[in-house]
């Protein structure tokens, strides 16, 4: 009966669909113009067994503004596990605790482990070189919100992916997720050494998806629609590759100049944050604060009404959000407007 | 007028009747059928001094359920205690903040003297080789509820309290609180060296209950009704002990073969729980999950009724849970059957 | 339009009578006598990048007290920016997620840098030596709140501040929100090295405040309406003032001797907290637990209704609050008196 969101490769069409559809109805919740009390009395078990501040409090604000309880759990040695408990034993005491679990684990597989052994709800919150699902349903939500706003379709999309597309686990999910919609144009831009896992490619290609694959920023990619942005983790360079990148790590960093000179007013750019900004970092620049293409924080944001329609679905409330709804009362904020410039 | 749960010793026989059924009220909102909001607007003070990951979930769900917040703090330094500041100082701020106070701590003593200094009441925790009131409940609610379901009477039943009978300070308070009970037959095994205080067989002698030791499970025991088995702590053994303990550590493994062969079907086995999982590890063996009469997830899960119990009665609003109570929307996951293999 | 609490020089007058009488309004509130639901879906990001469990707390409970959810972050690394994300980055993105933030910060400006990026109402819960305004306005409050239980008037008072009046933050803030008030008579009493800084002087006095500086506690003060102490704090003094003050230190121990030699019986002690109770410790004596003089702990109680008026006013849910409440059913532990020894 229960059901857990452990990974993307579960997930139909329709259920995405579902999913984004939903989020759409938790907007006046998470943009704080309405508020419900649809899961009072319900309590999250909020473990993260590996540090992740902003993915936390994103749940945890998700489930507060559906009107439950949520309790943290943080930090890298879980007492009771430190003291040899099984995974199985934590999974059967948690689900005797807390209606729902979200659980971040350093080790891949873990959360899977975790989700058998319990009744309630499981959501991966990241499961170190594994699945991170809300992610993926969250950036994708963002693309659809983006597109809707700018008038633009998924459909015959330009996607420019960038960075280490070895490692992030992000992109991997994404672009899972992408390849059921489309047929989509997919570039992927990387150092040597940092592509795309082969099976990943194959699978988005055997969808009827176009997929090439560049070694630089510097080619003119035509029109872009979304340019999606990760860290080039340098600390998990071989020495050769260190080399290799010291000279053209220039081409690979997404800035303004970059998206003047070869993207359109309409190009969008997502990051999955946290972002580097320190001088010298290899990460998308900060010289795009303020230009409305730069779509990370509205990104950021949607992480509020995607998490809100997993815990709605997974929880099966869908039906009663609306009826429960009153008017909020305290200070609103504007909500971050479009242009970014604005804020 | 306030008062705290600080000890078994201060419980009457009464109130610990009163607790029981308090807790079995408590059961269709500890099993998400219904929901109070009678707590609204009080906060809790979880502080854990000392990490208990499970205890701390335990009581915040508890509180959570009865409509409050819970505020937690955890860690072993905390950081005004950590400035010089005396338990009085920080009880007394406490009592200003916050409507009830759950500590754990590592010295024995601090929570009474923690209690002393404020009005709002304060539930022990544990204090380090002192006492967890609380827990002692649970596993007397539990001995209760499995009895009742077995339609057993706790008169003239028969425990086998087994592991370190000497350092566990659950089943010290466990075999307190059953004494007010019974008659009963309580047999004790525990390893040479690990035996079960001589002051504490007195007291549950004196009251009139027939209490034996062993020195292996390799005995035939009669009839048992309930098996409570703790881990065997070897990282506290002496040299010697450690030694003798080689020879016969398999002779302290509650497992499968040992119910199947000296046990009945109606025997249940509990444990307070985290186990150690691991392999070779001298706990309770892995190869009894699933077999109904394993009750120790059955057992924690009382953790959260009898908490509530605990909670609505230092907070006096017992007259108050069933008239504001409401049906739940939200997912209610099955509750776990007594027949654990059908998880 | 939102507006944010970082530091006490921006506040005028009006602003600061006016959360002194919101407070007031907040008592029943505080109290447990009444319960509101006015923030009710509403999220706080309760961000301590340093340690600070009695603050974290005091802010948690004020906003759960106005029907808010709380997400507690806690620890000198936040994950994030230990990835080398930059305070706007983090601003942003927490501004979708929580409706108002309280930030403790190690570095100075910290704060208002953070307060910069976001639209949701910042407070600044401490930024290293830099502010702790909410602090220096629940110190007021208490003086107020005092007073009028005294049939004292601000006017004409005369108070001594004493400890290390160079490194407190507390008291710097004090003196500033006092200045604003009176004309007072201030006495500033610190061993030599741990003044008051002269541009603080001049301000007060350039507001018509009468300040004098003395070396030792040792003297004739005349009438004394509050003693406001500070933790002397050795560790950070050179040899050469470590030498100074070890034959001078029992000059600067505010106690009962003192209090009953020097001052008067609606003379008021206060103090930041934590104290050092340790023996030896050149901290506000123990000796005066008891005594209705001591008010430190009715100033601790008072951050409670001080911070609640503060979420009120930057959340804009003033209006409401009255209209919105309801007795409380659950325990309430008398509240604690003036005459501290009937505790």
């Amino acid at each position: 009966m229960s059901s857990h969101l452990l990974s993307v490769d579960s997930l139909s069409r329709d259920y995405v669909e579902h999913l984004m559809q939903l989020a759409g109805r938790m907007e006046p919740f998470a943009q704080r113009r309405k508020v419900t009390r649809v899961l009072e009395g319900a309590v999250l078990g909020n473990l993260f067994f590996e540090a992740s501040t902003r993915t936390r409090i994103s749940f945890h604000a998700a489930f507060s503004r559906l009107g439950g309880s949520v309790c943290d759990t943080t930090g890298f040695t879980f007492s009771s596990m430190a003291k040899g408990e099984s995974l199985y034993d934590t999974s059967r005491v948690m689900g005797g605790y807390v209606d729902a679990v979200v659980l971040r684990h350093p080790d891949q597989g873990a959360v899977a482990e975790f989700a058998e052994a319990t009744r309630v709800p499981v959501i991966n919150g990241g499961d170190g070189p594994g699945e991170h699902p809300s992610q993926a349903l969250l950036d994708l939500y963002t693309i659809e919100k983006e597109f809707a706003r700018l008038g633009k379709r998924l459909e015959g999309a330009h996607f420019l992916l960038t960075g280490d597309l070895k490692h992030g686990r992000t992109v991997h999910s994404l672009i899972k997720l992408l390849s059921l919609f489309g047929p989509l144009r997919i570039t992927l831009v990387s150092p040597p050494g940092l592509e795309m896992p082969r099976h990943l490619i194959d699978l988005v290609t055997s969808r009827g998806h176009r997929v090439e694959q560049r070694e630089s920023l510097a080619n003119d990619f035509g029109d872009l629609d979304v340019i999606y942005t990760t860290r080039i983790q340098k600390e998990r360079f071989t020495d050769e590759m260190s080399e290799t990148f010291a000279g053209i790590s220039q081409d690979f960093i997404v800035d303004r100049a970059f998206l003047d000179q070869r993207c359109s007013p309409t190009t969008i750019v997502m990051h999955p944050l946290p972002r580097d900004s320190r001088p010298g970092a290899n990460d998308l620049n900060v010289d795009l604060n303020g230009d409305p293409r730069l779509a990370i924080f509205r990104q950021a944001d949607n992480g509020i009404p995607m998490r809100m329609a997993i815990f709605a679905n997974l929880l099966q409330v869908e039906d009663y959000i609306e009826r429960d709804a009153q008017d909020v009362r305290w200070f609103v904020p504007p909500t971050f407007g479009v242009d970014d410039r604005t804020l």
